[in-house]
């Protein structure tokens, strides 16, 4: 007979199938989808979302768990079966408390406005996406209020946070952000005041789009994501997901006057799925089969973004590439130039095209934002205007029109607030873990040199990738690097990086 | 208060968005996915298909159908209430039969057979594949077994066919395709013995790729499919499917060294596409909004494929446009030529390379092994004899290697048994629908060589596509053409088209 944990074993792996068909249509929607399907894959997304809503939450679940938990009470806390017992009842409880219908409103609704957002900014007409944000915002705190009481929150941004970022409260996120714009706001104003000039303009230039998509089938093929287990497309707003470990759907943007862009979207969303695609094989199916928070998937996709993409050792191992595939653009620079030009700071309007360091700014004013819409009143047709004023604040730039300012961003389309600040806490995270890599691996810069990334790779397989999903973010950093989120580390590195690049 | 046939419409929509799901992630399998995600896919194919099976077979269902049934006694027996009610009854009544275990079994081995067999396919190995195709056949046993006593079912062949086929019974499909494969053995004797040669050399050379993919694509956009409502993709065994009405997915294979495979796959599939894009709104998220049958599908394909895209008038349209895209290639090609090129007829090895008219002899091999295997006691490991054998007496041809013989198809590694009958049957159904066309359409062959087929789209909407589902193929072959199934009138077209192209 089998027990029930088993049972209850089994019921997750359908839902994390129901979970994994969501991503694939997503992805669909978002690279392959012929445009008249938009309106019937709505309808679709929103019941495979009701369907597993329904299942995760079906009183068969809470019981199985009552049940199963019994069962283990011997495991250890880091076991696959205790793991799965305790996380899955923080989600069950979580999801509990959201009617399917709600739910699924809020996906068939954050379907719809994606679609009105796409058409707003082509126009730059804030006004004509603002009814569907609205709708966004209110459903999101429907969504919200069905958490009253619920352990650990407090704050009404606390229950939008806690879906991406589970057990981070708002002061805490407000705390670590906070200190870490204050201290990049310092930087970027150092380098403005005494930085040397940096030239980046061996990246732009011609770069013709087959000869860049070459360039991100190598890069791709030459990072550590097993052979056969990812593809790659273009799409407007890049993103990877994993249909499951190992097929990993990354996707990029093409510029074809800055070869920036495909190259680190290239190397950012690969580390998604270098993460993804390290889960190890007894977790898949089920819940713990996925990283555990956003911050941490983040943290890995600007690791390997920026902390291996934008190294010296690593861009010196990638010139010849370049020369090869772009010749004359790449053949008067060499590498210190390419590192300089990939390390430039430069505040300017747009978060995805925007440098690592200022990057950092870009969410601190949208995490502000948030945080006046949830909490502080702020009217969604201010938003403009706000919009406008803090990045006038924080990045010294006047934005020119919505479709550069507001709308630039399909996150609050999509429904997603809370979002946002984990990117720049990925940032924070990153730090810590490469100072603990380095600690390991003293040959790290060599290896990075020869393109070997392989150790690296199985480094953090062994001290983050393994551990899935089973422990909170506050517990992993913890396990991880051996104390609490602390943005001392990565404030310190952009330091150092800043000195080396404008001697400051 | 909702009604009870509103609450079962929810139910249905539900359950026909988990239907397309489902043919997304197989669309998905076959023409993106990495090959590393074959094993995890497998899972969730199985796992949305036990979903859409669960729901289906629900006692909620059953009795939303009884209740629904009683709310609807005065609605005509057209309508799409009452239509409705029957279509799911029946559906309710059929998959209620099968456990939703044996359900989810087949779908599993079957994608694992798949891989299994496109393997063995490379290596001309049956021996690999023999244990994937008993299991299927095991499996299909089993659930041929569940429907004892089920009203129309006497032949174990026929739940098989019934899938594909609604109401079709063994003895009705024996007679007609037998007859067809009589008629067509003559025809094919007759042209060998007394036709004049064809030279089909035309269609022969080297064809770059990328200019097959812009003829693709140009044949596509002008023929009758509603604008960005279909996309088109590479694949080994093409096919085309809808994941939804508005959303079609058209596949192909290239052939650098003949064109004809590129050309009339594409329109054969596209043929597809304009059927599913012919349904009704009012009928889409239902199980109304599908073709009838896969006869009267392929009844489609091969409509557009062989009597539009074979056709004199067609061929003249198209030829200047090869002319553009393959320069001398057609340089010396008239329409007359490339139109007998079109309609060589010849025995060849491979199903799905043959001519039009041989074409319903591989058919008429399959159907009877199908027939041997679950009626006639053959033994699957003899499955090649027989092949080689019926392939030498109906085709004249010795089959050199598995890998061009019994390999050739995907449908046995799929588990679909009964299906391949319906190509021969949509054959003999687009042979009557034409008839009924040209009667009502006098400038057809006028508006086909202007490349106008709009005219032709609409008729088949009005006279087929409207209905979707709402018919047995039995019932509807009777509203759209006055009478039963009949070979009749697609051998007497064979019979001039011949005569036209052979002068017999």
């Amino acid at each position: 007979m089998k027990s029930h944990l088993d049972r209850l074993r089994a019921l997750l792996a359908e839902i994390s199938d129901l979970g994994r068909a969501r991503a694939l249509l997503a992805w669909d929607e978002r690279t392959q989808m012929p445009r008249a399907g938009a309106e019937s894959r709505a309808e679709l997304v929103a019941t495979i979302a009701r369907v597993r809503h329904e299942r995760l939450t079906s009183d068969e679940v809470g019981e199985l768990l009552e049940r199963a938990g019994e069962e283990i009470t011997a495991f250890p806390y880091d076991s696959l079966e205790a793991s799965l017992v305790r996380v899955t009842r923080r989600e069950w409880e979580k999801a509990r408390r959201v009617p399917a219908e709600l739910r699924a409103e809020m996906t068939r609704t954050a379907s719809i406005a994606e679609h009105a957002w796409a058409k707003a900014r082509e126009e730059s007409d804030f006004r004509a996406f603002l009814p569907h944000l609205e709708r966004n915002v209110e459903l999101r705190r429907r969504y919200a209020g069905c958490f009253e009481g619920f352990e650990g929150f407090e704050h009404p941004y606390d229950p939008l946070l806690d879906d991406f970022e589970p057990g981070m409260t708002t002061p805490e996120i407000a705390a670590i952000l906070g200190a870490l714009r204050e201290g990049v706001r310092r930087l970027v104003a150092a380098v403005a005041d005494g930085g040397i000039a940096v030239d980046d303009s061996c990246l732009y230039g011609r770069f013709p789009l087959d000869a860049q998509e070459q360039l991100a089938r190598r890069v791709i093929a030459e990072l550590p994501l097993e052979r056969d287990a990812w593809r790659l497309d273009p799409t407007v707003h890049p993103f990877a997901t994993a249909v499951s470990p190992a097929d990993i759907r990354i996707t990029t943007r093409f510029d074809e006057g800055y070869l920036g862009t495909l190259l680190w979207t290239v190397i950012h969303e690969a580390g998604h799925g270098i993460y993804e695609n390290g889960m190890p094989r007894e977790l898949w199916r089920s819940p713990l089969a996925s990283p555990s928070s956003l911050g941490f998937h983040e943290s890995q996709s600007r690791l390997w973004e920026n902390w291996v993409g934008r190294s010296r050792p690593y861009l010196e191992h990638l010139l010849p590439r370049l020369r090869e595939l772009f010749g004359e653009a790449f053949a008067a620079a060499d590498p210190e130039a390419l590192y300089r030009a990939a390390n430039k700071v430069e505040p300017s309007l747009i978060r995805v095209e925007a440098d690592p360091v200022t990057y950092n700014l870009h969410i601190a004013l949208r995490l502000e934002l948030e945080l006046r819409i949830f909490d502080g009143g702020l009217e969604l047709a201010d938003l403009p205007e706000a919009w406008n004023a803090l990045t006038s604040e924080y990045l010294g730039i006047d934005v020119p029109d919505d479709a550069r300012g507001v709308l630039q961003d399909v996150h609050w389309a999509a429904g997603a607030f809370g979002y946002f600040p984990t990117y720049s806490l990925g940032n924070v995270i990153a730090g810590q873990i490469w100072d603990a890599a380095l600690a390991d691996l003293p040959e790290l810069d060599d290896q990075m040199g020869r393109g070997e990334l392989e150790p690296l790779r199985d480094w953090l397989r062994e001290r983050l990738y393994r551990h899935g999903n089973k422990f909170m973010p506050r517990e992993l950093v913890e396990r991880v690097v051996g104390g609490p989120v602390d943005p001392g580390p990565y404030l310190r590195q952009l330091s150092e990086r800043a000195h080396e690049v404008y001697g400051i």
